[in-house]
């Protein structure tokens, strides 16, 4: 399926800490940066999500801001 | 200041879109991949936001999804 | 790909309205509902977005709220 | 009252799961398909959220995808 | 109707900035401060909103972050 | 650093509710009204978020609806 949002970072699964209802996930980005997401607890099990897993990070555009420092 | 949201990713504005309300900045992070995000025209112009600018794409950790091939 | 977004609903589009950077796709869903989505217009122009066209419209769980008359 | 978002969709509750802080409520469409929602839990205890409930799931319009097979 | 959401702050509009689909508004908070606000220009037609009305800016509580100086 | 997000709301932390992946954190802002806010566990941990701190409240432009009585 194709998806209308923009960003998809490719990368492996670091860590998976699951909560009662959502697990975080730290994926280490190809290129070295690290990107931690917040999805349902269903979604990762239905997923079997887990360390070492080549996943992509996706984030609609609408919601990445920019920073200046 | 410092700030709750997970993800900085570092990077050089690549093109400036602007609409009449909402602007679209492409980032070229480093490590390659690009990075597209929507913020308000004002915050684009006030933050004189242009091609080859360092700046940060900034994300909540609730608003990255995870996907699997 | 599997996207780890826990909703997918199936419909058709009803009108495509874009704007300078973004662009209003209305759905018309199984079921008879409307959803609007609101989608970068780089997006619906590559993923040629026309009426008529059987789409999903996707939702992360974190962005449903929930109303009680 | 009257809000701005865009998409309110009837439903029924199908199931509530509480976490600490968020709880996972699980909303069957009226057109058959459901709907995720993860709330605070002390929205969804103040709402007296419960299986076989009338609700809306109400999205706002720049946080649906669209997605094509 | 009641809403999941948590967050509700009284105010005044200060600014309607129509664009080809969406619109910015400001309000001005009891209390002082500005919120800016993106919706759909359909929804801001459709609630006839103009400078001096009175209004609520709301926001789910997962959108909202923390910044400390 | 300066950010592309619209609203910074001054105010004091009132409460901290840590969850597993999450945790909710009340801030009564400047003028009086509060503001529920949602971040991740580890975010509140590292910011040493507590009763009493002054903080932001900060919130993106397009996670801002608008409803009129």
């Amino acid at each position: 399926m194709k998806i209308s949002a923009r960003n998809f970072l490719k990368g492996k699964i670091k860590t998976v800490n699951p909560g009662v209802v959502n697990t975080e996930v730290v994926v280490e980005l190809t290129g070295g940066a690290e990107m931690v997401s917040i999805i349902t607890k269903t979604s990762a099990d239905s997923m079997s999500l887990a360390p070492g897993k080549e996943v992509y990070a996706i984030i609609k555009a609408s919601n990445v801001m920019i920073g200046v420092d």
